[in-house]
Protein backbone atom coordinates (compact mmCIF):
# COMPACT_ATOMS: atom_id res chain seq x y z
CA UNK A 1 0.00 0.00 0.00
CA UNK A 2 2.89 2.34 0.40
CA UNK A 3 4.64 4.89 0.07
CA UNK A 4 1.05 7.15 1.19
CA UNK A 5 0.34 10.05 -1.50
CA UNK A 6 -2.46 12.59 -1.15
CA UNK A 7 -2.88 15.62 -3.76
CA UNK A 8 -1.87 18.39 -1.68
CA UNK A 9 -5.24 20.21 -1.96
CA UNK A 10 -7.59 17.02 -1.63
CA UNK A 11 -6.96 16.04 2.14
CA UNK A 12 -8.87 17.70 4.88
CA UNK A 13 -7.14 19.26 7.88
CA UNK A 14 -5.75 17.08 10.54
CA UNK A 15 -5.76 18.60 13.78
CA UNK A 16 -4.43 17.05 17.09
CA UNK A 17 -5.37 18.49 20.15
CA UNK A 18 -3.08 18.12 23.53
CA UNK A 19 -6.23 17.18 25.58
CA UNK A 20 -8.53 19.42 28.47
CA UNK A 21 -8.96 21.80 25.71
CA UNK A 22 -10.94 25.18 27.03
CA UNK A 23 -14.69 24.05 27.42
CA UNK A 24 -16.02 27.18 29.10
CA UNK A 25 -14.31 30.46 28.30
CA UNK A 26 -13.41 31.49 24.80
CA UNK A 27 -13.67 27.22 23.29
CA UNK A 28 -10.91 28.35 20.46
CA UNK A 29 -9.75 25.38 19.90
CA UNK A 30 -13.01 23.41 19.04
CA UNK A 31 -14.60 27.18 17.81
CA UNK A 32 -11.80 27.32 15.21
CA UNK A 33 -12.31 23.33 14.36
CA UNK A 34 -16.25 23.67 14.12
CA UNK A 35 -15.64 27.18 11.46
CA UNK A 36 -13.14 24.69 9.48
CA UNK A 37 -15.82 22.29 9.35
CA UNK A 38 -18.66 24.59 7.83
CA UNK A 39 -19.79 26.77 10.77
CA UNK A 40 -23.51 26.94 10.80
CA UNK A 41 -23.25 23.89 7.59
CA UNK A 42 -21.08 22.20 10.21
CA UNK A 43 -21.89 18.40 10.41
CA UNK A 44 -19.91 17.16 13.29
CA UNK A 45 -19.36 13.11 13.91
CA UNK A 46 -17.92 12.42 17.35
CA UNK A 47 -16.56 9.39 17.82
CA UNK A 48 -16.50 9.12 22.07
CA UNK A 49 -14.99 5.30 21.40
CA UNK A 50 -11.49 6.10 23.61
CA UNK A 51 -13.86 6.76 26.75
CA UNK A 52 -15.37 4.88 29.33
CA UNK A 53 -17.63 7.35 30.44
CA UNK A 54 -21.12 7.01 29.39
CA UNK A 55 -21.92 10.86 28.77
CA UNK A 56 -18.92 12.26 27.34
CA UNK A 57 -20.47 11.80 23.60
CA UNK A 58 -23.32 13.87 24.68
CA UNK A 59 -20.90 16.69 26.24
CA UNK A 60 -19.54 17.22 22.90
CA UNK A 61 -22.50 17.12 21.53
CA UNK A 62 -23.87 20.16 23.66
CA UNK A 63 -20.39 22.00 23.55
CA UNK A 64 -20.61 21.55 19.45
CA UNK A 65 -24.53 22.53 19.05
CA UNK A 66 -23.74 25.60 21.57
CA UNK A 67 -21.18 26.73 18.77
CA UNK A 68 -24.08 26.58 16.40
CA UNK A 69 -23.06 23.82 13.86
CA UNK A 70 -25.59 22.09 12.02
CA UNK A 71 -25.11 19.25 13.55
CA UNK A 72 -22.96 17.23 15.98
CA UNK A 73 -23.72 13.75 16.54
CA UNK A 74 -22.53 10.70 18.84
CA UNK A 75 -22.06 7.64 17.20
CA UNK A 76 -20.83 5.73 20.76
CA UNK A 77 -18.69 2.49 18.99
CA UNK A 78 -18.09 0.37 22.02
CA UNK A 79 -17.63 -2.90 20.68
CA UNK A 80 -16.32 -4.17 17.06
CA UNK A 81 -19.98 -5.08 15.93
CA UNK A 82 -20.96 -2.23 16.03
CA UNK A 83 -19.05 -0.84 13.72
CA UNK A 84 -21.11 -2.50 11.21
CA UNK A 85 -24.75 -0.31 12.26
CA UNK A 86 -25.58 0.91 8.60
CA UNK A 87 -26.97 4.02 10.56
CA UNK A 88 -23.84 5.26 12.08
CA UNK A 89 -22.02 4.89 8.76
CA UNK A 90 -24.50 7.07 6.27
CA UNK A 91 -24.19 9.66 9.84
CA UNK A 92 -20.52 9.73 9.31
CA UNK A 93 -20.25 9.57 5.91
CA UNK A 94 -21.83 12.50 5.48
CA UNK A 95 -20.10 14.40 8.12
CA UNK A 96 -17.89 17.48 7.50
CA UNK A 97 -15.90 17.11 10.49
CA UNK A 98 -14.82 14.03 12.40
CA UNK A 99 -14.23 14.78 16.10
CA UNK A 100 -12.81 11.85 18.38
CA UNK A 101 -12.49 12.16 22.06
CA UNK A 102 -10.15 11.55 24.68
CA UNK A 103 -9.75 8.62 27.03
CA UNK A 104 -7.66 5.35 25.72
CA UNK A 105 -6.19 5.25 22.03
CA UNK A 106 -5.93 1.58 22.44
CA UNK A 107 -9.96 1.53 22.40
CA UNK A 108 -10.17 3.15 19.41
CA UNK A 109 -7.84 0.66 17.76
CA UNK A 110 -8.77 -2.32 19.43
CA UNK A 111 -12.24 -1.86 18.30
CA UNK A 112 -12.36 0.19 15.57
CA UNK A 113 -8.98 -1.05 13.92
CA UNK A 114 -9.77 -2.91 10.77
CA UNK A 115 -13.20 -1.97 10.31
CA UNK A 116 -14.87 0.38 7.67
CA UNK A 117 -15.31 2.70 10.30
CA UNK A 118 -11.62 3.12 10.67
CA UNK A 119 -11.07 3.46 7.01
CA UNK A 120 -13.64 5.10 6.16
CA UNK A 121 -12.26 7.88 8.62
CA UNK A 122 -9.46 8.05 6.69
CA UNK A 123 -11.00 8.26 2.92
CA UNK A 124 -12.83 10.85 3.84
CA UNK A 125 -9.66 12.65 5.70
CA UNK A 126 -8.00 11.88 2.54
CA UNK A 127 -10.68 13.38 0.67
CA UNK A 128 -11.23 16.51 2.44
CA UNK A 129 -13.58 16.01 5.50
CA UNK A 130 -11.17 17.57 8.62
CA UNK A 131 -10.66 15.13 11.58
CA UNK A 132 -10.03 16.30 14.86
CA UNK A 133 -9.02 14.59 17.89
CA UNK A 134 -8.16 15.29 21.40
CA UNK A 135 -5.63 13.25 24.16
CA UNK A 136 -6.46 9.64 22.89
CA UNK A 137 -8.27 11.07 19.53
CA UNK A 138 -4.88 13.17 19.11
CA UNK A 139 -2.63 10.24 19.35
CA UNK A 140 -4.91 7.91 16.74
CA UNK A 141 -4.57 9.98 14.08
CA UNK A 142 -1.03 9.09 13.26
CA UNK A 143 0.20 6.35 11.99
CA UNK A 144 2.78 5.26 14.47
CA UNK A 145 0.58 5.61 17.28
CA UNK A 146 2.50 6.23 21.01
CA UNK A 147 0.09 3.86 22.81
CA UNK A 148 1.79 4.32 26.33
CA UNK A 149 4.93 4.76 27.51
CA UNK A 150 7.09 6.12 31.01
CA UNK A 151 7.34 10.10 32.35
CA UNK A 152 10.56 11.39 32.20
CA UNK A 153 12.65 13.58 29.64
CA UNK A 154 15.16 11.18 28.71
CA UNK A 155 15.05 9.24 26.22
CA UNK A 156 15.26 5.02 27.61
CA UNK A 157 15.21 1.59 25.79
CA UNK A 158 11.47 0.82 26.68
CA UNK A 159 10.16 4.23 27.51
CA UNK A 160 7.67 3.68 24.89
CA UNK A 161 5.52 1.49 23.09
CA UNK A 162 4.45 2.02 19.40
CA UNK A 163 0.90 0.79 17.92
CA UNK A 164 -0.75 1.40 14.22
CA UNK A 165 -2.92 4.42 14.24
CA UNK A 166 -5.67 5.29 12.19
CA UNK A 167 -2.94 6.03 9.70
CA UNK A 168 -4.32 9.63 8.40
CA UNK A 169 -0.46 10.63 8.39
CA UNK A 170 2.91 8.93 9.20
CA UNK A 171 4.55 12.16 8.69
CA UNK A 172 4.38 13.19 12.51
CA UNK A 173 4.30 11.44 15.71
CA UNK A 174 1.83 13.15 18.28
CA UNK A 175 2.46 12.94 21.89
CA UNK A 176 0.11 14.82 24.13
CA UNK A 177 -0.48 16.41 28.02
CA UNK A 178 2.59 16.91 27.13
CA UNK A 179 4.37 19.33 29.73
CA UNK A 180 1.90 18.13 32.26
CA UNK A 181 2.91 14.63 32.07
CA UNK A 182 6.23 15.31 31.26
CA UNK A 183 6.60 13.35 28.06
CA UNK A 184 10.08 14.58 26.30
CA UNK A 185 11.21 11.82 26.73
CA UNK A 186 9.18 9.15 25.74
CA UNK A 187 8.79 11.40 22.44
CA UNK A 188 12.34 11.31 22.32
CA UNK A 189 12.37 7.55 22.65
CA UNK A 190 9.56 7.08 20.03
CA UNK A 191 11.89 9.36 17.64
CA UNK A 192 15.10 7.29 18.28
CA UNK A 193 13.74 4.00 16.59
CA UNK A 194 13.30 5.26 13.00
CA UNK A 195 14.24 9.15 13.18
CA UNK A 196 12.05 9.66 9.73
CA UNK A 197 8.89 10.90 11.93
CA UNK A 198 8.50 14.81 13.34
CA UNK A 199 8.02 14.74 16.95
CA UNK A 200 5.20 16.75 17.98
CA UNK A 201 4.57 17.35 21.62
CA UNK A 202 0.97 18.54 22.38
CA UNK A 203 0.67 20.58 25.58
CA UNK A 204 -3.00 20.56 27.28
CA UNK A 205 -5.37 22.70 25.74
CA UNK A 206 -3.13 23.51 22.57
CA UNK A 207 -4.19 22.25 19.53
CA UNK A 208 -2.15 21.79 15.65
CA UNK A 209 -4.00 22.66 12.72
CA UNK A 210 -2.42 20.79 10.05
CA UNK A 211 -3.41 21.87 6.40
CA UNK A 212 -3.66 19.40 3.55
CA UNK A 213 0.04 20.60 2.44
CA UNK A 214 1.70 20.05 6.08
CA UNK A 215 1.98 22.97 7.14
CA UNK A 216 0.76 23.41 10.97
CA UNK A 217 -0.55 26.87 12.64
CA UNK A 218 -0.48 26.68 16.82
CA UNK A 219 -3.82 27.47 18.30
CA UNK A 220 -4.25 27.53 22.51
CA UNK A 221 -2.78 28.57 25.99
CA UNK A 222 -0.15 26.18 25.72
CA UNK A 223 3.04 25.17 23.30
CA UNK A 224 3.86 22.37 20.94
CA UNK A 225 7.11 21.01 21.65
CA UNK A 226 8.46 20.39 18.04
CA UNK A 227 10.83 17.54 17.59
CA UNK A 228 12.58 17.31 14.45
CA UNK A 229 15.56 14.88 14.02
CA UNK A 230 16.35 15.10 10.02
CA UNK A 231 19.75 16.37 11.20
CA UNK A 232 20.33 13.33 13.85
CA UNK A 233 24.06 11.87 13.22
CA UNK A 234 23.18 8.87 15.51
CA UNK A 235 20.73 7.15 18.18
CA UNK A 236 21.68 3.94 20.23
CA UNK A 237 18.16 2.68 20.06
CA UNK A 238 19.57 -0.85 18.46
CA UNK A 239 22.42 -1.27 21.11
CA UNK A 240 20.49 -0.18 24.24
CA UNK A 241 19.68 -3.01 26.71
CA UNK A 242 15.89 -2.34 28.86
CA UNK A 243 15.85 0.83 30.55
CA UNK A 244 19.43 1.83 29.15
CA UNK A 245 19.43 5.62 28.21
CA UNK A 246 19.13 6.31 24.55
CA UNK A 247 22.09 8.23 23.11
CA UNK A 248 20.94 10.69 20.48
CA UNK A 249 23.01 13.46 18.28
CA UNK A 250 21.75 16.17 16.59
CA UNK A 251 18.24 16.72 17.68
CA UNK A 252 16.29 20.09 17.12
CA UNK A 253 13.36 21.47 19.24
CA UNK A 254 11.19 24.33 18.56
CA UNK A 255 9.00 25.17 21.42
CA UNK A 256 5.63 26.62 19.36
CA UNK A 257 3.03 29.36 20.99
CA UNK A 258 0.13 30.56 19.52
CA UNK A 259 0.25 31.85 16.10
CA UNK A 260 3.41 30.33 15.37
CA UNK A 261 3.72 28.03 12.37
CA UNK A 262 5.91 24.69 11.10
CA UNK A 263 6.10 24.19 7.57
CA UNK A 264 6.33 20.08 7.37
CA UNK A 265 8.24 19.77 3.71
CA UNK A 266 10.58 22.42 4.40
CA UNK A 267 11.04 21.95 8.27
CA UNK A 268 10.77 25.88 8.50
CA UNK A 269 9.66 27.40 11.73
CA UNK A 270 7.97 30.54 12.28
CA UNK A 271 7.19 32.60 15.03
CA UNK A 272 3.27 34.18 15.42
CA UNK A 273 3.03 37.69 13.58
CA UNK A 274 3.86 40.35 16.17
CA UNK A 275 2.43 44.31 16.15
CA UNK A 276 4.97 46.14 16.74
CA UNK A 277 4.39 48.54 19.82
CA UNK A 278 6.30 51.86 19.82
CA UNK A 279 8.33 53.03 22.42
CA UNK A 280 6.52 55.03 24.85
CA UNK B 1 0.50 11.43 3.73
CA UNK B 2 -1.55 8.84 3.82
CA UNK B 3 -3.44 6.58 3.22
CA UNK B 4 -0.68 4.93 0.95
CA UNK B 5 -1.50 4.15 -2.87
CA UNK B 6 0.06 2.42 -5.51
CA UNK B 7 -0.78 1.35 -8.84
CA UNK B 8 -1.06 -2.60 -9.96
CA UNK B 9 1.53 -2.56 -11.94
CA UNK B 10 4.12 -0.67 -10.92
CA UNK B 11 5.49 -1.78 -7.90
CA UNK B 12 7.89 -3.88 -7.41
CA UNK B 13 7.40 -7.78 -5.86
CA UNK B 14 8.65 -7.91 -1.85
CA UNK B 15 10.01 -10.60 -1.44
CA UNK B 16 10.57 -11.61 3.06
CA UNK B 17 12.88 -14.42 3.87
CA UNK B 18 12.19 -16.48 6.83
CA UNK B 19 15.96 -16.28 7.71
CA UNK B 20 18.95 -19.07 7.80
CA UNK B 21 17.75 -19.52 3.63
CA UNK B 22 19.01 -22.26 1.97
CA UNK B 23 22.66 -21.19 0.42
CA UNK B 24 24.89 -24.21 -0.54
CA UNK B 25 22.45 -26.86 -2.40
CA UNK B 26 19.17 -25.10 -4.60
CA UNK B 27 19.66 -22.07 -3.34
CA UNK B 28 16.06 -22.01 -4.35
CA UNK B 29 14.95 -18.32 -2.92
CA UNK B 30 17.71 -16.71 -3.83
CA UNK B 31 17.74 -17.84 -7.20
CA UNK B 32 14.19 -16.91 -7.46
CA UNK B 33 14.91 -13.50 -6.63
CA UNK B 34 17.66 -13.16 -8.92
CA UNK B 35 15.30 -14.23 -11.56
CA UNK B 36 13.14 -11.96 -10.95
CA UNK B 37 15.05 -9.06 -10.46
CA UNK B 38 16.90 -9.52 -14.48
CA UNK B 39 18.56 -13.24 -14.13
CA UNK B 40 22.20 -12.23 -15.80
CA UNK B 41 20.99 -8.64 -16.54
CA UNK B 42 20.23 -8.24 -12.49
CA UNK B 43 22.26 -5.79 -10.50
CA UNK B 44 21.63 -6.36 -7.18
CA UNK B 45 22.39 -4.24 -4.47
CA UNK B 46 22.86 -5.79 -0.94
CA UNK B 47 22.53 -4.09 2.31
CA UNK B 48 24.50 -5.53 5.05
CA UNK B 49 23.71 -2.70 7.65
CA UNK B 50 21.94 -4.93 9.82
CA UNK B 51 24.78 -7.12 10.62
CA UNK B 52 27.50 -6.35 12.64
CA UNK B 53 29.71 -9.20 11.13
CA UNK B 54 32.09 -7.37 8.42
CA UNK B 55 31.17 -10.28 5.98
CA UNK B 56 28.00 -10.49 5.85
CA UNK B 57 27.91 -8.03 2.62
CA UNK B 58 30.98 -10.12 0.94
CA UNK B 59 29.32 -13.27 1.74
CA UNK B 60 26.21 -12.09 -0.38
CA UNK B 61 28.30 -10.90 -3.03
CA UNK B 62 29.43 -14.44 -3.88
CA UNK B 63 26.29 -15.65 -3.81
CA UNK B 64 24.78 -14.00 -6.35
CA UNK B 65 27.79 -13.61 -8.56
CA UNK B 66 27.44 -17.57 -8.32
CA UNK B 67 24.03 -17.38 -9.65
CA UNK B 68 24.84 -15.23 -12.71
CA UNK B 69 23.31 -12.17 -12.24
CA UNK B 70 24.91 -9.16 -13.89
CA UNK B 71 26.24 -7.38 -10.86
CA UNK B 72 26.36 -7.96 -6.85
CA UNK B 73 27.63 -5.28 -4.82
CA UNK B 74 27.51 -4.51 -0.86
CA UNK B 75 26.66 -1.08 0.17
CA UNK B 76 28.07 -1.38 3.91
CA UNK B 77 26.22 1.65 5.62
CA UNK B 78 27.38 1.94 9.04
CA UNK B 79 26.35 5.35 10.20
CA UNK B 80 23.76 7.44 9.63
CA UNK B 81 26.15 10.23 7.54
CA UNK B 82 27.23 7.05 5.46
CA UNK B 83 23.68 7.58 3.76
CA UNK B 84 25.22 10.63 1.53
CA UNK B 85 28.10 9.12 -0.05
CA UNK B 86 26.98 9.78 -3.74
CA UNK B 87 28.72 6.73 -4.95
CA UNK B 88 26.47 4.17 -3.24
CA UNK B 89 23.12 6.27 -4.08
CA UNK B 90 24.48 5.92 -7.75
CA UNK B 91 24.45 2.07 -7.53
CA UNK B 92 21.26 1.81 -4.95
CA UNK B 93 19.52 3.64 -7.99
CA UNK B 94 21.08 1.59 -11.18
CA UNK B 95 19.89 -1.49 -8.84
CA UNK B 96 17.00 -3.84 -10.55
CA UNK B 97 16.92 -5.49 -7.08
CA UNK B 98 17.57 -4.95 -3.66
CA UNK B 99 18.62 -7.30 -1.01
CA UNK B 100 18.48 -6.66 3.04
CA UNK B 101 20.46 -8.74 4.96
CA UNK B 102 19.94 -10.30 8.11
CA UNK B 103 21.51 -9.08 11.71
CA UNK B 104 19.64 -6.19 14.10
CA UNK B 105 16.20 -4.54 12.27
CA UNK B 106 16.94 -1.78 14.65
CA UNK B 107 20.42 -0.92 12.87
CA UNK B 108 18.77 -0.77 10.00
CA UNK B 109 16.28 1.83 11.61
CA UNK B 110 17.87 3.45 13.56
CA UNK B 111 21.21 4.32 10.84
CA UNK B 112 19.32 4.56 7.77
CA UNK B 113 15.64 5.41 9.12
CA UNK B 114 14.90 9.00 7.77
CA UNK B 115 17.87 8.83 5.57
CA UNK B 116 17.62 9.35 1.26
CA UNK B 117 18.48 5.62 1.26
CA UNK B 118 15.46 4.57 3.06
CA UNK B 119 13.26 7.03 0.55
CA UNK B 120 15.30 5.59 -2.37
CA UNK B 121 14.84 2.00 -1.53
CA UNK B 122 10.79 2.83 -0.73
CA UNK B 123 10.52 4.97 -4.16
CA UNK B 124 12.48 2.46 -6.18
CA UNK B 125 10.29 -0.45 -4.87
CA UNK B 126 7.15 2.09 -5.62
CA UNK B 127 8.63 2.55 -9.30
CA UNK B 128 9.05 -1.45 -9.94
CA UNK B 129 12.16 -2.09 -8.17
CA UNK B 130 12.44 -5.31 -6.26
CA UNK B 131 13.14 -5.40 -2.48
CA UNK B 132 13.77 -8.74 -0.83
CA UNK B 133 15.02 -9.08 2.99
CA UNK B 134 16.24 -11.55 5.62
CA UNK B 135 15.38 -12.33 8.91
CA UNK B 136 16.18 -8.65 10.39
CA UNK B 137 16.05 -7.83 6.63
CA UNK B 138 12.54 -9.07 6.36
CA UNK B 139 11.20 -7.25 9.13
CA UNK B 140 12.18 -3.74 8.15
CA UNK B 141 10.21 -3.96 4.78
CA UNK B 142 6.85 -2.94 6.45
CA UNK B 143 5.36 0.29 7.67
CA UNK B 144 5.00 -1.49 11.24
CA UNK B 145 7.88 -3.75 12.17
CA UNK B 146 8.53 -6.06 15.68
CA UNK B 147 11.58 -4.21 16.66
CA UNK B 148 11.71 -7.56 19.56
CA UNK B 149 9.73 -8.82 21.67
CA UNK B 150 9.36 -12.25 24.05
CA UNK B 151 8.75 -15.93 22.80
CA UNK B 152 5.80 -18.31 23.26
CA UNK B 153 2.07 -18.79 21.55
CA UNK B 154 -0.35 -17.02 23.69
CA UNK B 155 -0.17 -13.02 23.45
CA UNK B 156 0.69 -10.87 25.89
CA UNK B 157 0.50 -7.13 26.86
CA UNK B 158 3.91 -6.28 26.53
CA UNK B 159 5.03 -9.23 24.64
CA UNK B 160 6.08 -6.79 21.48
CA UNK B 161 7.73 -3.37 21.16
CA UNK B 162 7.01 -2.15 17.17
CA UNK B 163 8.94 0.21 15.98
CA UNK B 164 8.34 2.29 11.92
CA UNK B 165 9.93 0.03 9.28
CA UNK B 166 10.64 1.16 5.66
CA UNK B 167 6.97 1.03 4.94
CA UNK B 168 7.50 -0.75 1.47
CA UNK B 169 3.65 -2.36 2.74
CA UNK B 170 1.26 -1.35 5.62
CA UNK B 171 -0.36 -4.42 4.94
CA UNK B 172 1.43 -7.13 6.41
CA UNK B 173 3.19 -7.33 9.55
CA UNK B 174 5.94 -9.77 9.53
CA UNK B 175 7.80 -12.16 12.11
CA UNK B 176 10.45 -14.28 11.71
CA UNK B 177 12.69 -17.21 12.53
CA UNK B 178 8.96 -18.11 13.25
CA UNK B 179 8.83 -21.95 14.34
CA UNK B 180 12.38 -22.04 15.33
CA UNK B 181 11.37 -19.30 17.98
CA UNK B 182 7.74 -20.36 19.09
CA UNK B 183 6.52 -16.37 18.24
CA UNK B 184 3.09 -17.01 17.11
CA UNK B 185 2.32 -14.98 21.11
CA UNK B 186 4.41 -12.19 19.76
CA UNK B 187 2.52 -11.60 16.44
CA UNK B 188 -0.62 -12.07 17.78
CA UNK B 189 0.24 -9.72 20.17
CA UNK B 190 1.15 -7.23 17.51
CA UNK B 191 -2.10 -7.31 15.41
CA UNK B 192 -4.30 -7.09 18.93
CA UNK B 193 -3.19 -3.83 19.32
CA UNK B 194 -5.04 -2.77 16.24
CA UNK B 195 -6.26 -5.37 14.06
CA UNK B 196 -6.01 -3.81 10.46
CA UNK B 197 -2.58 -5.63 9.30
CA UNK B 198 -2.55 -9.38 8.03
CA UNK B 199 0.42 -11.20 10.40
CA UNK B 200 3.25 -13.34 8.38
CA UNK B 201 4.85 -15.99 10.54
CA UNK B 202 7.76 -17.10 8.29
CA UNK B 203 9.84 -19.68 9.07
CA UNK B 204 13.50 -20.21 8.20
CA UNK B 205 14.40 -20.74 4.70
CA UNK B 206 10.62 -19.56 3.85
CA UNK B 207 9.63 -16.49 1.68
CA UNK B 208 6.64 -14.77 0.91
CA UNK B 209 7.02 -13.56 -2.85
CA UNK B 210 4.37 -10.85 -2.63
CA UNK B 211 3.75 -9.34 -6.02
CA UNK B 212 2.02 -5.87 -7.37
CA UNK B 213 -1.27 -6.87 -7.22
CA UNK B 214 -0.59 -8.20 -3.24
CA UNK B 215 -1.21 -11.78 -3.81
CA UNK B 216 1.46 -13.88 -2.27
CA UNK B 217 3.47 -16.94 -2.95
CA UNK B 218 5.02 -19.18 -0.36
CA UNK B 219 8.64 -20.84 -1.51
CA UNK B 220 10.89 -22.64 0.54
CA UNK B 221 10.90 -25.94 3.08
CA UNK B 222 9.39 -24.37 5.96
CA UNK B 223 5.80 -22.63 6.33
CA UNK B 224 4.16 -19.07 6.56
CA UNK B 225 1.59 -19.02 9.28
CA UNK B 226 -0.75 -16.62 8.18
CA UNK B 227 -2.70 -14.85 10.78
CA UNK B 228 -5.99 -13.18 9.47
CA UNK B 229 -7.87 -11.01 12.01
CA UNK B 230 -10.24 -9.28 9.71
CA UNK B 231 -13.35 -10.99 11.21
CA UNK B 232 -11.55 -10.53 15.30
CA UNK B 233 -14.84 -9.59 17.19
CA UNK B 234 -12.47 -9.18 20.39
CA UNK B 235 -9.34 -7.72 21.23
CA UNK B 236 -8.68 -6.81 25.25
CA UNK B 237 -5.49 -5.47 24.69
CA UNK B 238 -6.90 -1.84 25.57
CA UNK B 239 -7.70 -3.20 29.12
CA UNK B 240 -4.69 -5.75 29.60
CA UNK B 241 -1.73 -4.53 32.04
CA UNK B 242 1.64 -5.58 31.28
CA UNK B 243 1.89 -9.46 31.51
CA UNK B 244 -1.55 -10.18 31.11
CA UNK B 245 -2.39 -12.75 28.50
CA UNK B 246 -4.69 -11.11 25.47
CA UNK B 247 -8.41 -11.93 24.65
CA UNK B 248 -8.30 -12.51 21.28
CA UNK B 249 -11.93 -13.51 19.28
CA UNK B 250 -12.21 -14.81 15.78
CA UNK B 251 -8.48 -15.44 14.73
CA UNK B 252 -8.35 -17.33 11.34
CA UNK B 253 -4.80 -19.11 10.91
CA UNK B 254 -3.39 -20.36 7.48
CA UNK B 255 -0.45 -22.34 7.50
CA UNK B 256 0.91 -22.45 4.20
CA UNK B 257 3.65 -24.57 2.81
CA UNK B 258 5.75 -24.22 -0.58
CA UNK B 259 4.02 -23.46 -3.52
CA UNK B 260 0.88 -22.09 -1.38
CA UNK B 261 -1.00 -18.98 -2.69
CA UNK B 262 -2.76 -16.00 -0.65
CA UNK B 263 -4.35 -13.14 -2.16
CA UNK B 264 -4.08 -10.29 0.36
CA UNK B 265 -6.83 -8.17 -0.98
CA UNK B 266 -9.86 -10.99 -1.37
CA UNK B 267 -8.02 -12.46 1.59
CA UNK B 268 -8.33 -16.14 -0.14
CA UNK B 269 -5.76 -19.13 0.41
CA UNK B 270 -5.26 -21.57 -2.00
CA UNK B 271 -2.88 -24.74 -1.67
CA UNK B 272 -0.20 -25.71 -3.89
CA UNK B 273 -1.32 -27.54 -7.00
CA UNK B 274 -0.73 -30.82 -6.78
CA UNK B 275 -0.43 -33.32 -9.67
CA UNK B 276 -2.96 -36.22 -8.66
CA UNK B 277 -1.36 -39.30 -8.64
CA UNK B 278 -3.31 -42.43 -10.10
CA UNK B 279 -4.18 -45.10 -7.37
CA UNK B 280 -1.50 -48.39 -7.71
Amino acid sequence: MSPARVTSDARGWIIPIGGAEDKISAVEILRRFAELAGGEKARIAIIPTASTQGDTGARYENLFRGLKVADATALPYLQRSDATRPEWMTMLQEATGIFLTGGNQLRLSTILGGTEVARTIRRLNAGGVHVAGTSAGAAILCEHMIAFGKEGSTPHAGAVSLAPGFGMTNRVVIDQHFRQRDRLGRLLSALAYNPFAIGLGLDEDTAAFIDPDDSLEVVGSGAITLVDVSKLTHSSMAQASEADPICMIGVQLHILTNGSTYDMRSRTAKPPLTIEKEAP
